[in-house]
């Protein structure tokens, strides 16, 4: 199975880190990252790069599409060497996915509209004005289209794809192996769930950027 | 704060990413991948690499290190460049901290004796012999050293730490800005709760190389 990381400037590195520490598990996976220029790819702090392996246009047809988000979502939506490429890719694929913004990426492309789908929180808004249908789920599937919600949930979104590709068991095992039994200190990973005036002030555009 | 992300050859990606997406939003974090030679550093996979900013020898005083583990660890474990830098930077941390077997080249380094600390499930009986205490605890606190056991488990500990660090409503703006709600498919992530052959085949060594 052939499987592309997307990424470009400014992306966000759990987005991205997270379905491939998974995906990279499933049976005959090959996984590449590739972006418009191969290269080191500098995320969205700026003091990470991952190098991106392969160009798009040397990666036209793979079977599973990973898009990540991140605040270099918003330059890339208008970047059509990208955007042409997602729908070159998505016409032949099995699965076409996202995590975080990324699914605006898609959603640009023409990818998800009338679907139902699912972005960060901060953009669901957003992904709402292109088309498609917001839910409020963490890992939404309409058919072969599979966005997952902010950063981390990329590897909730790759462990229900693992199990649908390669079967309940192959996805405990890869879980076992990578340890994901989530015990996270606090409960505050989703607007419902945080303090309230944490959620204003990022939608103020407060403390964090995010887009 | 100075914080080095230490990686080598066939180490795990998200036991470094995870804990870099969580410790760079802390208040003014100064974040470096250093790695004995600065460059490219390939994944245990093979289909990722991450730039190592920095030489080891170029970052000696970080307040905060963090090991990471994979594959690539045993060969680390006989490599004394690497571990006289973590003596080294040891001696002058505010926090010294490792994850999945990562506390296996901590433990090598003789940072871990007598100290309670864990490690990927399937090394703790490797880390006892160097001398640490193996507890089942998914993050592990013994004064300034912070160990994590499995790879994913580095998000929880880099948020135990950023509490510690930053305090708790900073911990929790940034679980909100990683929307870390974890809800994973299937309840398999610890060799207690996964199918009891599926540990037997990980420990007979039989579906993927775990050291």
């Amino acid at each position: 199975m052939e499987i592309a990381m997307v990424v470009y400037d400014r992306f966000t590195a759990l987005d991205a880190v997270g379905p491939y520490e998974i995906l990279s598990r499933l049976p005959d996976a090959h996984l590449t990252f590739v972006a418009e220029r191969p290269g080191p790819i500098r995320t969205d702090t700026g003091f990470l790069a991952v190098t991106a392996d392969r160009a798009l246009d040397e990666l036209p047809s793979p079977d599973l599409l990973v898009v990540s988000g991140g605040p270099g979502t918003e330059a890339q939506m208008e970047n059509h060497v990208l955007l042409d490429w997602l729908r070159a890719a998505d016409a032949t694929s099995t699965w076409t996915t996202s995590v975080c913004s990324g699914s605006l990426l898609l959603a640009a492309a023409g990818l998800l509209h009338g679907r139902r789908a699912t972005s960060h929180w901060a953009a669901l808004e957003l992904l709402e004005q292109f088309g498609a249908e917001p839910t409020g789920e963490r890992v939404v599937t309409d058919g072969k289209y599979v966005t997952a919600a902010g950063v981390s949930s990329g590897i909730d979104m790759a462990l229900t794809l693992t199990g649908r590709i390669a079967g309940d068991e192959h996805a405990q095992a890869v879980q076992l192996l990578t340890e994901y039994d989530p015990q996270p200190p606090y409960d505050a990973g989703s607007p419902v769930k945080a303090p309230a005036h944490l959620v204003e002030e990022f939608r103020a555009g407060g403390r964090f950027s995010l887009t």
